[in-house]
């Protein structure tokens, strides 16, 4: 390709609403310009990236045997009120109605219509394990779509589902994926790591992995343990709960006045106590219910944790101003577990019953108890693991301290169960003739989130450093002087011979000065650039240069495209 | 890939709205399953012949400069307000609107945001000629969804836009696009036929041509010469007028009863003159006018002709038969073109002023006039081509015989001028500085339909014949006589030697009667068949069967894959 005529219109200035470094490259390289919020259109260096994730994912999931299908994007309501997930979406997902009123939704997952596609066509244990994927596009309305590529209203998925005759089985395709997914990530040349992940709404029994691409513009906290292989989301981290050194219990418990001291940080600096050494007492709303839920004062809730101990709401929160006041007659930053009504559930993490006494608010403005003791003077009706891990904290599995990191969710595996085909009716008979539902698996890769994860991982001042395995070509070959006839006619020449070799080069044809072009290319992110010019001409060398290292040399004109080859053929080499 | 393992659900009885023949052979064969009306899942098998026909497609944009793009599926209002498009549509359009109420549709097409885009990032002459091209679903929401694939409300299709300087260098892109459609569908290994077509709804001044897949079953009726290389829609198609011989002219106009005589096959009869001595007269509405259109007895109005003649109309119709009585105070059936309002014009077709003398309606019930004689007794108040076109007529460039087919409108080619780019200005410098519209052109090919008129041209009553190119797989193996462990050896070897070969294989290795793998394998449609059977392994021989002829050889196991490789390679060059 010639950049004269590729379609690649940079930008000097961006919109300031770009806010992370991927999109702000994505619209200054070309390879993305907005038609409307969260939805963009994909220039023609932007396709090809997003077209050799596809190739990737797809020669992986057919190696483990999975079969691409495509299924519409437009789907009927029926299904979704079946599943019972049409009111459970809410407004992320697009609706719409036909011209005879009938509804439909833009698609923003295909469990609905793969397990209505399974349960007419499979009838026989012989059918099965049957995976089938596509990849196409997907449908959120989020409400605040930003990031450019990183979360839009409209972006490319690959999905596959997995059904199969028993959870033992099941449990073979989900590793199959795991692995897949392994390999993808790796083939696309980041730094990513898999995680144990919550399962979030859409569902399922069994276990769940999100892959991360580590960068630390990443939406995500992840921990890890350098000793062993546990990693998770902190979302979903077990905690193992850690006793702190404080006075023998036993004290009368005393009301003081503690003017102002709304939030923990102020009443440590009041008390001059530490944090630990205080209580954190929430009242929480759970769809119409309410829950007064405590940790200890140095560590925060994790309301994923939280909604899932309680069983799993629609909407929980922190209750307002006026809930508080409603069922405790008390003020935000004074609340607390002593003398509560007796039907409000306390729900308190681990570390809480391990707590000789501690500092509590009294559910009267500017008050707190000291000396506060669990069970004897407050209830703890639940005790779950409800707190956020922190780095640092031993690993749940080895005991080694973990470490943190951040990372852009990519991809995400998941044992749905039989979650669908249950409600569905998507069964088999088995060898004896009984009817048994499938046993469903969910996987899922963010093709448009990958290409982007890949710049938050990699990029520089001067723009984009694409991996070999998804940048839009592999070579630039730039020619400089233009005086110089010789200049143009050997750029030339090596890019005729490069084409030959199969190997993925443009050249800069344009009448632009050396310092522009290298700019440009630098922005664009080819791995590998081949400057001709006259000086290093005569003594019959151009000059190699490697994006990521910015490395030069000096290579003979005879022998540079072959070295191209090989840099190229070793870095896909998988 | 194993039969076995295929997920390709094969069906005995197809539902009774399967009207045309691909639709219910890619039901039968397990290539579509139905999602809701007009809207389908396309099986393994289906998806792998839709992206043959696709990377076809690809490969001949991009050799002729073709840059692949990808816009968004969900397009704001705005632009299509702009372009006036937002109310034309009609319920054609499915319309949707997002969270905060804004509007969006799901593109029908995207002349729109293409022209968005260029405005946004065109500047100068030297960044033309551009042609950008997709592959990606469109939607319309069609009163009638049907036939398949046919017909659907969801569908893939390949759009190429060109911006180019001006008409000249428009008509170069527009070339280049008709002789690429041509390369794309002689290497899909259809035939079809390039025809001069009516512009339709999209719009723009210059030229279009439509390429029809051939098939008895075809919507369209196209006419072509034998001759030269004249061929066009019927809808497009010029007329010659043609003179009959008549009485002379100059007698009197006589009122004479004609009960009953309602049309002109009951007029010709009553009066025993042939259907050329009758004149038809229409009352037609188009929009808020009315308008009498005149035809000899035996041709049939071109409404599309009729409505380009009067300028476009968004809606051009007959007349009901409240109009017809309020305007001529006659009945159906008795109008004609005597004695009318001096304010309805009169519209007739070239043939008509030819009449010496003719019979036409009364506007009175049960009579007509005999010897009516154009321009003595009635205006011709403008008169054009107006007429359909018939199989035998003259050729309007060569005279000779014109011949009728019908066909499947796959692809067609539009220069759209500047119709476009003026509305939303996109607009370009040229060398002098002056700004000037881009002229545009448009190009589709529907990928989906392709793939349902490639069945319709290509089947018998034991299933789809496929074209080598765009088949699912090549070559089928069949062992049969399982309990001969050398057959199940044999064509296992074979399966292997033809996928280290890079032949598109399958292997039958169902526990089936040969009768049942036989009837799938010929249903499916693989171009080659090879049957491993015991009697001819005893000679070292395997049978070799072409779907298209049912022509059989037995053929040395050793030299099979190498004659199955021949053959597809041979089919595959283009």
């Amino acid at each position: 390709m010639r950049v004269s005529q590729l379609f690649d219109p940079t930008l000097r200035e961006v919109p300031a609403e770009a806010e992370v470094v991927s999109h702000r490259l994505m619209l200054r390289a070309g390879y993305i310009r907005k038609a409307a919020a969260g939805i963009y259109t994909h220039l023609p260096l932007g396709l090809r990236v997003l077209r050799k994730i596809e190739q990737i994912v797809r020669e992986e999931m057919d190696a483990e045997g999975g079969q691409e299908v495509l299924l519409p994007i437009v789907q009927p309501a029926e299904l979704w009120r079946e599943s019972g997930r049409w009111e459970v979406y809410g407004p992320e997902m697009f609706r719409l109605r036909d011209r005879h009123e009938r509804e439909f939704c833009l698609g923003p997952t295909h469990e609905e219509l793969i397990t209505e596609l399974i349960r007419s066509e499979v009838r026989s244990y012989k059918q099965l394990p049957l995976l089938l994927y596509q990849i196409q596009n997907k449908y959120r309305d989020e409400r605040r779509p930003r990031f450019g590529l990183m979360r839009g209203r409209e972006f490319i998925m690959k999905d596959l589902y997995s059904f199969d005759r028993d959870e033992r089985e099941a449990m073979v395709s989900y590793r199959k994926m795991y692995d897949a997914y392994a390999r993808i990530f790796r083939r696309c040349g980041l730094k990513f790591r898999p995680v144990e992940a919550d399962q979030g709404a859409i569902g399922g029994t069994g276990g769940s992995h999100e892959f991360m691409v580590l960068a630390d513009s990443g939406e995500a906290a992840v921990v890890f343990c350098p000793k062993c292989d546990y990693a998770a989301n902190v979302e979903r981290a077990e905690c193992l709960p850690r006793s702190v050194r404080t006075e023998a219990g036993g004290e009368e418990r005393i009301l003081v006045h503690t003017p102002g001291a709304k939030s923990i940080e102020a009443l440590s600096t009041f008390l001059n106590l530490p944090k630990h050494r205080l209580l954190k007492a929430l009242l929480y709303q759970g769809d119409e219910k309410v829950f007064l839920v405590l940790v200890r004062g140095d560590r925060e809730v994790n309301e994923i944790k939280l909604n899932n101990a309680l069983g799993g709401f629609i909407r929980l929160e922190l209750a307002g101003p006026e809930t508080v006041r409603r069922v405790l007659g008390a003020e935000a930053g004074f609340v607390g577990p002593v003398g509560i009504p007796d039907d409000l559930t306390v729900v308190a993490d681990l570390e809480v019953p391990l707590l000789s006494q501690t500092v509590c608010g009294a559910n009267k403005a500017d008050y707190h108890y000291l000396n506060a003791v669990p069970e004897r003077d407050f209830r703890l009706d639940k005790v779950f693991d409800l707190r956020m891990v922190e780095k640092g904290e031993a690993c749940p599995k080895c005991g080694a301290p973990l470490e943190a990191a951040r990372g852009i969710e990519v991809g995400q595996v998941f044992n749905l169960g039989t979650k669908y085909s249950k409600i569905m009716q998507a069964t088999y008979l088995d060898e004896t003739g009984e009817e048994k539902p499938c046993v469903m698996g969910c996987y899922g890769i963010g093709v448009t989130r990958t290409a982007a994860a890949a710049i938050e991982q990699n990029n520089d001042e001067n723009g984009i450093i694409w991996p070999v395995a998804i940048a839009p070509y592999h070579c630039i070959i730039v020619p400089v002087g233009a005086k110089d006839a010789q200049v143009g006619e050997t750029a030339e020449q090596l890019y005729w011979q490069m084409l030959g070799m199969g190997i993925e080069v443009v050249i800069d044809d344009r009448d632009e000065r050396p310092g522009v072009k290298f700019k440009d290319a630098d922005l664009v992110g080819y791995p590998l650039r081949v400057t001709v010019g006259s000086k290093a001409l005569a003594q019959g060398q151009v000059e190699l240069r490697a994006r990521k290292t910015g490395a030069t040399e000096l290579v003979p004109v005879a022998e540079v495209a072959q070295k191209v080859q090989g840099i190229v053929q070793k870095a896909l080499e998988h």
